[in-house]
């Protein structure tokens, strides 16, 4: 039977989600807790967003393909507390936590004031001033479908182009949200999204740098890409249905077989 | 001068804020940090809330007799990343960080679901469902001045009498939070409470039982005390003006004289 697993991690004793021979990574963990469970020789899941290192997760989605139905308490006995299981559900087959996927929304947390110690895990202290509609400003311009590989990592045959539904920053006391959701993200996009956004949110930068980044069509060294720890997966979404589900997941195989990857988002 | 600081802490690896030897405390951490940036021999600190190993704060206060106002930013920088000063300000001599308090606020976290691997260090997972309207109805049978005996660790000669001003809780999605303010709060009877009301709050006992038990001013060892890590003080409270902080200050001390402490509240 297909399985959806709704995971959330604490990134910072991780080396990311992907298992890296040598290294703690959420998937080996919740891989080796599956057979462990299960008691079956391996467990592969896929994963519908392939988190950087230190980067954390409130609702991480995964599927593998399991004899039978694990129990939720008996799995969070045996994984570590920094990741947690919140939900165990059995999905029809034209379920994949990957393909199926139709939207991935991601938060980020800067504070700009002296930070809360309890917070220090998941919010970056930004050691200047920050304007977050400054920041809204310069992001509005960024929504819609564009190539992004000005903001992307580059790979061999992979296409660039991300359909941006939401970037926009919102201040909540000395805490500066960015929420950034989209059809999927290409590998350390919402991070480099970031860090012209905070350039732009301390003065740095104009207002239009941004979207001036983007237009020109590569990386550009001025753009520091942000740090890790504070980024959160926090939604994935998918359609209702059978029909639905086996349907996006052909399109975005579909695209990737093109030789334009929806990738792994970051 | 006198200093006021206003301080946060992450309990999680303190053995609490009094100064012990051979463990590390909050105080410790904070009279050595005061001692490295003035170039002074020692500096004795007098705090608001004494808090037990595995207790956070966002809203400490503490005061200080300094020969200078320190840097903000050379303190923070030399403090370790779990505590942080938000602000530095100079105070009248008037002003006594724990005897001109009027008030305390603490705040308890606990989670009946999954809890969230980011918030594992400041709530308290359980595991029976809760009922917040129920923890918040036994509360309000405790709030007012009483002799809060059965939930205090009894002092020679130290009085338990205490205002409790309030006591409710609140659920927000799977978290509930425990709003606990009065006075001053005599040595571990937050947790005391909130042992209480957990145990009204997933039906192990009746509405009414933490009235009881307060009414018999004795302890009873059903009441099991709230785990640390879910506690957290966040604010303390002072009259406005000189006069007012001195006549407060005055009162407290009397009270103490009279061998009835107004102690540190945990």
């Amino acid at each position: 039977m297909r399985v959806r697993l709704d995971v959330a991690y604490d990134g910072t004793d991780f080396r990311g989600w992907a298992r890296q021979p040598g290294h703690r990574t959420v998937q080996a963990e919740l891989e080796q807790a599956l057979a462990t469970v299960g008691r079956l020789p391996a467990v592969t899941v896929s994963v519908a967003g392939r988190t950087d290192a230190g980067v954390h997760a409130t609702g991480q989605v995964v599927h593998a393909d399991l004899p039978e139905l694990p129990l939720l308490r008996a799995l969070n006995g045996v994984l570590s507390r920094d990741v947690r299981v919140r939900a165990l559900t059995v999905v029809p087959p034209a379920f994949d936590a990957r393909f199926s996927a139709t939207g991935r929304a991601y938060e980020y947390r800067t504070t700009d004031a002296v930070p809360d110690p309890l917070r220090r895990h998941d919010t970056v202290a930004w050691p200047r001033a920050l304007d977050a509609d400054l920041m809204t400003t310069a992001a509005r311009a960024l929504v819609g479908e564009h190539d992004f590989a000005a903001y992307c990592r580059r790979r061999e045959g992979a296409t660039t182009v991300r359909g941006l539904r939401r970037l926009e920053t919102v201040r909540q006391g000395a805490v500066l949200t960015t929420y950034a959701e989209a059809d999927a993200f290409c590998h350390s996009m919402v991070r480099a999204l970031l860090g012209a956004l905070l350039a732009v949110g301390d003065g740095r930068r104009p207002v239009g740098w941004p979207a001036a980044v983007l237009s020109r069509g590569v990386r550009d060294p001025r753009v520091t890409v942000a740090a890790a720890h504070g980024l959160t997966l926090v939604r994935v979404d998918y359609p209702e249905g059978e029909a639905a589900l086996l349907a996006r997941q052909r399109e975005s195989r579909r695209v990737r077989v093109a030789g334009t990857v929806v990738g792994p988002p970051t």
